[in-house]
């Protein structure tokens, strides 16, 4: 299967995000303001997917300014500032960054092992948390509820909530998923739903507000998602919507599973309320396919992510097992 | 102000709000199967405007029919019957119906005293609501959050949730407003925002899935929404959406307030688990302004309201006062 992102001879080649589920294409991108441009409008997203962004941005940089290292770490500082809130984009771009003395070529090894690195390690941590789901929940044929994308295309190949997903369906035990719509920029419709529909696994899509309800009336036996900063308590931040989802399993006591590779956790950052919530524009809100929904100049909060207090994650998975450790 | 829901001589004339907030116009209803078209498709909506709906397709019927009971008798059926969660609206056509005998004239009459009296009994629901927020949260501009329409579109002429907004800017106790958006159908980004911008009254639109953020961070001082049903218990059913709210609201001990009329209330259902919650297309769900966003043939649940138990609201207030009773 292809990946989400992967390097191209001269260029970043990307799915891009923007044009599904009407259109599969892919993109070249081949300068960094290319590069940036297509992480700030998620033509590529998801935590993990931006750590290879990030990587393969430095390396892409260091081709094109070959020996030239400040133009390099210039462009890295532009790149990792690009997003603010997954971890893992400064985290790929330091990865390949310790390459640059070796030059250019080594700089591209270094990214490209960030790479197959990824998605061993999400399989990995999606395997741990579908054994953990199925002690939880009983072996028998599932439904599991999901937020946003945290699939194949938030990742470099295989995906880490769905991760779960394709590890269950694999075992026999998977009934059916919800996937949220997941508002503004509908990932879950758009994206969740795709790649549910192409591997063909049952699935519902719902408003991100009647999550709530589906778990009231006992139709979800766990909720699964990914994460996008993980502070050193345990405190989660993922796509907005995942809090109150949180809440709604809280109460109703089905199992709310966290599921990122550990290069999601940031242990500089004690807890949640030091993570920096990116604000998205207005238009994401107040438009849509080019159609107003609200009246003109109407003022919009729209946070991107919210941050899940760990006492209501029930379990953080990686592919190191459990976090926080011991 | 032109009432959302009005006779006209000799049909029933209603805003459109299927065409809010880009075009502003109004629909004259002439037979019994415009009207329940007009309700279905969401032309007309809110408890309270529902409930005059119902006694004015009555009214309209008796003029049709004049002096076939058991014709008026049978629209009166299918007008109730045409969307299932507001009790006002079987509510409306009841109390439209005991006129029946007396003539056409009177049924009218009738009718037309419960649009005066929707008025006029949300105008003090609402003031009483605006009291208690304000002894709750102090008398201060205040930041009030609401879900969905509760505004004069929603009912005849004032609005129940936003009444308590227009009776706080009067009193110069209000900062600003925070509307959700409300998927699927968008009537907090579509028709609130249009009544706030209208009334000048300052605010900000945030997706649904946002809600929980505002009030986490402390940018929320009340909740306020409306209702379409209220068990006996004072389990509400309202917008999908609102529950979830409920959830975030209680746990950052934020008051929730539902402002409703009393014949919202529905003495013969015990609790919310009664409540047929209306079930909507899959359309809403995958297309957007004709635009699909979703796999085709996407699987939906799209519940078009959901229960807040009443051990979440901090009050339940009617022109007669809190509910439930002593």
């Amino acid at each position: 299967m292809r990946r989400t992102i992967n390097w191209a001879g001269d260029a970043i080649e990307i799915i891009d995000q923007r044009a599904l589920p009407g259109v599969y294409r892919t993109l070249r991108l081949s300068t960094i303001d290319e590069l940036i441009d297509a992480i700030r409008t998620l033509a590529v997203r998801g935590a993990p997917a931006l750590g290879a962004a990030g990587a393969l941005g430095v390396a892409l940089s260091a081709l094109i300014h070959d020996g030239d290292e400040n133009a390099v770490r210039a462009d890295a500082k532009r790149i990792a500032d690009a997003r603010p809130t997954a971890v893992n984009l400064s985290w790929g771009v330091r990865r390949a960054l310790a390459f640059l003395p070796d030059g250019h070529e080594l700089v591209l090894a270094g990214a490209m092992a960030l790479l197959d690195e990824d998605e061993r390690v999400n399989r990995k941590a999606s395997e741990r948390a579908a054994e953990f789901v199925l002690d939880r929940c009983g072996r028998r044929p599932l439904r599991l509820l999901t937020h946003c994308n945290a699939g194949r295309l938030a990742t470099v190949g295989w995906g880490t909530a769905l991760g779960v997903v394709w590890h269950l369906r694999a075992a026999g035990h998977l009934d059916h998923v919800f996937a949220d719509e997941t508002r503004p920029l509908l990932q879950g419709a758009r994206l969740t739903a795709w790649e549910l529909a192409e591997a063909g696994v049952p699935y519902r899509l719902l408003p991100d507000s009647a999550a709530a309800s589906a778990i009231a009336r006992d139709l979800v036996d766990c909720v699964v998602v990914g994460a996008d900063r993980i502070a050193a308590n345990g405190d989660v931040a993922n796509k907005v919507g995942t809090y109150p989802l949180a809440l709604a399993a809280a109460r109703h006591r089905v199992p709310f599973v966290v599921v990122a590779p550990m290069s999601t956790v940031d242990p500089e950052i004690p807890d949640g309320g030091g993570i920096v919530i990116e604000e998205r524009p207005a238009g994401e809100v107040t438009e849509f396919a080019g159609h107003r929904v609200a009246p003109a100049n109407a003022a919009v909060f729209n946070p991107a992510f919210d941050v899940t207090p760990a006492e209501l994650i029930t379990a953080i998975v990686t592919e190191e097992g459990f976090y926080p450790f011991g």
